[in-house]
């Protein structure tokens, strides 16, 4: 069975994020056959066309190299103001240019997140799944993953201590796999 | 007649960017008893949490001030990915922190956006409408300004030559003027 | 302190619906100085622009009525495959037509509902809000009222139960009582 | 090369809908392996769920007996009031019920849309991508139609008249062909 190496982005840049204690988690419980590495984005440049004009930075470099490299690519996100957060969608913006290299393009994606509210992040994920229609990825349908209330699933050290939801997301690995098998022919 | 003062924010960072171009012919194009500054937000950080609960950074503060003077908020912006571009939602992002001072907070706000492309950034607007219901503000909802084929409407020098979306920016400002004035109690 | 008419309206036909459920709770705490009347849209045929054409069947033209009588719209609605439910939609589309005579226009909505699932509609009601834009309808920003795991909160016989949801319901007609007066000029 | 049975559904109910003829254009140009047929919406009821527990209406059964027969789907459609038209919803509704015989499950999809506005329904169709989530069906990235200002592109008799028109939907045709024979792994 091939192997699956799957990118993952986190739309959060604090330390103590529980989306980032999301993708750890993940990376625990990750299938056989499959391997869950997080690159950073904290190191990009705000996204200017003026910038790209001139060369692409060499953060921009190292982040599309790392995207394309991989088979699949999995973003854990909170959602803010109702939406994508800034810095994730910046780091989309750099990773889709120019046009005719866009790093994402015919990938398989699965999204999952962390909120404190009841929602679990849910309209962030809506809209990032809009933003995959023009990147041209194939979104994974289910499961979802919106963890809501996370404060009561992760202890003060990250530690999920939700049973239920670790299942959950290594439900959503499973299928992510059998999703790419899928897409790639076996 | 009281002042209404306008902020008026770009999505963009390129220097020759046809919303930038845009929100000049709405500055000129102003009705009587409105103002239009347009204020910047390519000195923004990326957002972060850790760096909020440091203390907000000075080009932040300075852009909260901006906005919370104003009166109502046009947005002019480009659609990256199908979506709002990074760089706004940050500023945005910043903007609306902490929970208890969101500067946008019920203020009204218009949205205008030039593409390349035929629909004119609808996805992205729609995107920023869903944003500013969290944020508690007020989106006129026409007339909407959609310019698509922006590069037929201006000249090299970014000045705008189609007469039509001339006018049809100042309708909209017309509109705002009228929306603000009826959310203020006249 | 003039009166608010308000017209709810529910978007399951369902007898033992929520959502129905919901907007008797509504009525039962609505504030002083504001009425609540669900009206039906069970009997209206589905949209036919040539059934509009050769003019508009008589349920059509009640429920026009009662919509253009109201002062402001309270939908109450259930998520039907991550959306509006067609039912509900095909009154909204009915009684926008004709354009020039938008039964819809320019009212206050306030929007409220219930599901079995965590999200409480939330999806559905996204999609109503892009709607009211068209409609030019002005959608109170907040409390949203997402009653997720209804079947929790409301008895066999379809009575509310749960006490912090009656409050949160009247907390939202005394904010649409706000918005609508704020929008009429007192 | 196995055979693709697509079946198209139309948003509208119009004997004269510009998306009725679109559907037609996609018959004529479908290419080889691929045939289209059309099946009827009209005839359904509005969704009940008292109705549905009391046993699934005729017309139910025979628009749901037809779906499953296909091998992939291809949604023709208005936009009524910056969304899915409600009768096109309803069907949608109907054949996702009951739950456990959700008749598009893990179905290919293509969306297609006709209008007189700059924006070919555009906001329909993203829409129906958010209920495909739901509906579990993987909808075709690109290219996507939204056949603006239908008015000038198609004649009295509604016989498409725009060359360009008639390429990019057989172009998304083709797309879906091959997205269909991907997904079924050859």
């Amino acid at each position: 069975m091939s192997q699956i190496r799957v990118v993952g982005i986190c739309g959060s840049l604090r330390k103590g994020s529980y989306n980032r204690a999301l993708l750890e988690v993940a990376r625990q419980v990750v299938p056989e056959g499959m391997t869950l590495e997080v690159v950073p984005i904290d190191d990009l440049p705000l996204y200017n066309g003026d910038v790209e004009a001139a060369g692409l930075p060499e953060a921009v470099q190292r982040f599309k190299q790392q995207v394309q490299a991989a088979d699949a690519v999995l973003f854990a996100t909170p959602e803010y103001n109702y939406s994508i957060p800034g810095v994730l969608k910046n780091a989309i913006d750099w990773g889709s240019r120019p046009t005719s290299d866009n790093s994402f393009r015919d990938k398989p994606m699965a999204l999952m997140g962390a909120s404190m509210g009841l929602l679990g992040t849910a309209r962030s994920q809506y809209h990032l799944r809009q933003v995959a229609v023009f990147l041209d990825m194939h979104v994974l349908n289910k499961p979802e993953v919106f963890v809501g209330q996370a404060q009561n699933k992760f202890d003060a050290e990250g530690n999920l201590t939700d049973t239920a939801t670790r299942e959950h997301v290594q439900k959503q690995l499973v299928a992510l796999a059998a999703w790419t098998r899928r897409l790639r022919g076996g």
